[in-house]
Order: C-alpha cells, then sequence, then structure tokens
C-alpha cells in the first residue's frame, strides 16, 4: 500500500492546486497527516497569537483520482485513523464561539493513549478519532484550508471517521483530494476552536461514487446518511442542510417533498458540526432504516 | 396519585396566570395533555392554516408548586410518558425552515404502536417520547406557548424524556409549572414545525433543586446534562447554550473558564432542540462522566 507523506501539503483549497500524488479509482493508500499546526506547537508556551495562519490546517495532497470528472461524486472511505500520542487544544480570545469570554490565551498538550485522551486532572474522555479537513479543489477561486464549503475542506465533523464514506462533488478533473486534520477527541460544535489536535495516520480507499447527485459533501457512516452544508451563519447552514435531506430522503423512497419533510422532522436529527471556521456549518442525519 | 386534568390549560406563559392546581414539593402527579391542536385535528383534511393558533400547544396547568420562591430553581422529574394512539404531522408553505419549498399545505394521520411510529408505506420509525411544551410563568409578560424563553415553554427537546429531570429558573411565587405539546416521535430541529404531535398523560415529580443556579433551562438526562437556550438567531442560541454549558464545567470540576472551554470543545457536544418555535433553540450535551 502506497504511503502518502505529509511533506507534500496544500493551505489552500484551489482550483489552480495541482497534484502531488495520483491515485487509480478503487486504491487503497495511506495518507499521513500532520497535526493543525503543521507540527510548530511543542510545548504549552506556544500560544495562538504565535501562529502563523498560513501554518494552520495542511491538508495532505492533493491527491488526483484518476478518471475522476466534473459533475461526477467522489467517494473516499475512511477505513483507519491512526493518531499521534501527542495532541494540542488551544483557546484564545480570537478563537472560538465565546472569544469575548477568554481572558487569555491558552495551550493544552494532552497525551492520546488506551482509547483515550488525557486531559488533565484524572479527567479522561473516549476518542472519537475523524478527519477534520477533507476536500477537493473548488470549480474556482481559491480558499484557506481552515475555511469549509461546499467542496468540503475544513468540514471538522465527527462522523468523517473510520467506517464512513465521504461524498464529495467534483469540481475539477481529478477531483485533487486532500485532507488532515485529524482530532482524537471533539464535540459537535468544536466550540473553542480546536479539537484534541493529533498527526495520524489515515487508511483510505477511493472510488468514483454512482447514484449520487451532490452539490455539496454528504456522508454515509455505518448506521446513517447526513447532508452538511456551511454558510455565514448556523441558520442558513441549517436550512441548507435540512433541503439536501429532505431531498435525499424524497429520491431514496421515491416520494414527494413534503412527504420526506415530514418524516424528516419525525426521525432525522438536524445537528451542528462546528461554529468556528469562521463559516458555520451544520449537518442533518437519518437512520438508513429510515430510507 | 392526584390526576391533573387537561381542562385546565394555557396557551400563554404569562407572569399573571393563576394556578389551576397546587402541589407540595416532593409530590408525584399525572399530567393529562391535549396534543398540540387540543384535539382539533380529526381527519387529514383539516390542514394548518384551518387552524386558530391561539389553539395552538395548550400546556396543562398552571401548577403551583408551594413553597417555590423566585430565584430558586424547580426541579421536573419525569417519570413516565404514555402517548396516544393517534398522532399528527403538518406541513405547510407557512411551517418550519423550508416553508418556501412546501408547494401546499398537508395533514398526516398515523398510528402510534408497539414502541413505533406508523408513518405509512411500511416505515416504522422509533418513538422517542418527551414533552415539547414545558415551562413556568416568566417574571413579566406574556408569551404565546408555542414560543420557547429563559422560562421553558416550547423547549421541543427530545431529551425532556421520562428519565429525565427538567430544572427550570423560578420567576414567580409557586413556579406555575405548565407542560403540554407531548411528541410520540421528533428528530432535533423539528423542521416541518411539527413532530409527531399526540395527546398523553406525563407522570412527574416535583421538588425544588439544590446547588443549581440557573438563567435558563437545563437538563439532566440518565447519563448526561444539558443546556439550553432560545434566541432570535441559531447562532446567538448556540452562544448562549455554550456559556451556561462552560461555566456549568467550570462549577461542578472546580476549573477555571478556559480550562473548561477547551474540555467542552473535546468532549461536549452542541447541538439544536428546534429552529421552529419562532425563536431558534440550541443545547450543549455533556457526559455525567465528564463533570
Amino acid at each position: 500500500m502506497r504511503i502518502l507523506s505529509s511533506r507534500n501539503a496544500v493551505y489552500e483549497f484551489s482550483s489552480r492546486n495541482k497534484p502531488a500524488y495520483t491515485a487509480e479509482p478503487g486504491e487503497t493508500f495511506v495518507v499521513e497527516t500532520k497535526d493543525a499546526f503543521s507540527g510548530r506547537v511543542k510545548t504549552s508556551r506556544t500560544l495562538f497569537e504565535d501562529l502563523d495562519m498560513s501554518d494552520v490546517n495542511p491538508a495532505t495532497g492533493p491527491i488526483e483520482i484518476e478518471g475522476l470528472l466534473p459533475g461526477e461524486v467522489l467517494a473516499v472511505s475512511i477505513d483507519r485513523i491512526e493518531c499521534g500520542e501527542k495532541g494540542v487544544l488551544m483557546c484564545s480570545p480570537e478563537l472560538g464561539i465565546l472569544s469575548k469570554d477568554v481572558r487569555r490565551s491558552r495551550t493544552k498538550i494532552v497525551r492520546v493513549r488506551g482509547g483515550k485522551v488525557l486531559l488533565g486532572d484524572g479527567l479522561e474522555i473516549d476518542l472519537n478519532p475523524h478527519v477534520g479537513v477533507i476536500g477537493v479543489s473548488p470549480a474556482n477561486g481559491s480558499f484557506p484550508s481552515y475555511y469549509p464549503g461546499d467542496y468540503g475542506g475544513n468540514m471538522d465533523t465527527v462522523e468523517a471517521c473510520a467506517g464512513s464514506t465521504v461524498y464529495l462533488p467534483v469540481f475539477v478533473r481529478g477531483a485533487m483530494l486532500a485532507m488532515g486534520d485529524v482530532h482524537a477527541a471533539m464535540g459537535d460544535g468544536e466550540v473553542c476552536g480546536t479539537g484534541v489536535e493529533v498527526p495520524a495516520r489515515v487508511t483510505a480507499t477511493v472510488s468514483k461514487a454512482e447514484g449520487l447527485d451532490l452539490k455539496r459533501p454528504m456522508i454515509e457512516t455505518r448506521t446513517s446518511w447526513l447532508s452538511y452544508a456551511a454558510a455565514e451563519t448556523l441558520d442558513e447552514a441549517a436550512r441548507l442542510a435540512t433541503g439536501d435531506l429532505v431531498r435525499f430522503i424524497s429520491n431514496m423512497r421515491g416520494i414527494d417533498f413534503e412527504e420526506a419533510y415530514m418524516i424528516a422532522s419525525a426521525a432525522a436529527d438536524l445537528r451542528i458540526s462546528q461554529v468556528v471556521d469562521p463559516l458555520m456549518a451544520a449537518k442533518m442525519v437519518i437512520s438508513k432504516r429510515y430510507v
């Protein structure tokens, strides 16, 4: 299996990105990812203000997927995520949904061990490793890799975990996949602006998805389907994610919009991916048993 | 055990509401609740436009809790919810987060049986019965019972279910609890504007909560704590709910704000209660294992 080194990384999702790697549909490879700070945070003395934002959220790639064309959909199955043992959390008056309440920046270095994150003072939390940044080149323009968008990017969605498949609309020939920003743990919202940021090795399989027509990313977990949308406000992101999932239910069950809308209201969960990136992202989740 | 009839109901949470019932702290009683349409929707021919909004979301009560004083906190333990067998769903161009996409109003009458909602076309979804409207009299003013607020009201939060305790700040002498709008099932968001609306019998125990200082409701489930906030936008509701949960973690663990904020980001989930009432409501959930 090929190992794609994190030496090749982008800090922008751009229509002008050139491929660092080329993969065939059906290929499984390992993607090495740096942590969200490009490994520059060695101790708790390095604070958020000390960072150069151009070093934030490196995404290994781009990986050109042979034969993928604009208008098609790329499927990225996440087979395995191996997290590094050192995690970084940060808070700062410049970061997160409660930025105004933060009196001083702080960096926290934590251990990731035995399926737990050791947060200090005896607090151990469960891991939920996932790929924070996963995306393809957009049709036009260039976006810092700490932004999310219709092309994916900084999705910060905990369901992008092992066992899930992330579906991304393809905008440029070869798709130009890039991924990074693995979190050993994060809650929905990523409220302070970071999860438990770790370097990682992600084993993934790429293929062309059939039968999906997407404007924005979707994720298939072992048990659920979810829509995803990023926008200037959470209200708008929520509206977009709901619309996408209702249309998906309508297509899958062969029922009209109104019927699918009521099913979604009764049985699907509108949730938050993150509120800090700086666009807001919402998701809507429905059990596979219901579609 | 006393049965509090749904004949006494309010359609406003108001500082002027007079008690229909009086209960003692520690008392367990059964509250009968009408469905969200006061039982007026008998067939699928009654559409949302046919409703008088003054009939919507009756809340049985108010129930004066003896000795409860402003500044204290009322604990309402929900012991049991027995749902009626007929459920109502509605969608309308005047209702819900995708109101603009709805071409025509529709009412759906469904069966609730054997732990499932039978949504038609062979689709059976799991029940998650919960109390949609639960609140106390506000300090000032009067709010329709389909609005949520710091006094509770139309919380539409699925965690207000059997086994949970809803904590409400007390604003007037006796608290003046009222509840109704039980849903046999609803997903987070209640995106079309209704859950599976049913009449119900709710067995509840009221008491004075000790050791909690609340501006807004909180819920303790069997496994988690959650904060709750309603606001004009989901973004603002999310900010308030996050602030409340971070301060709760800080108090419970005896740690400073910044430390609690990073723990929340790594281990707590910022979620959506509903997006239709017409204020937006967010919640933030953390496992009891972490506080």
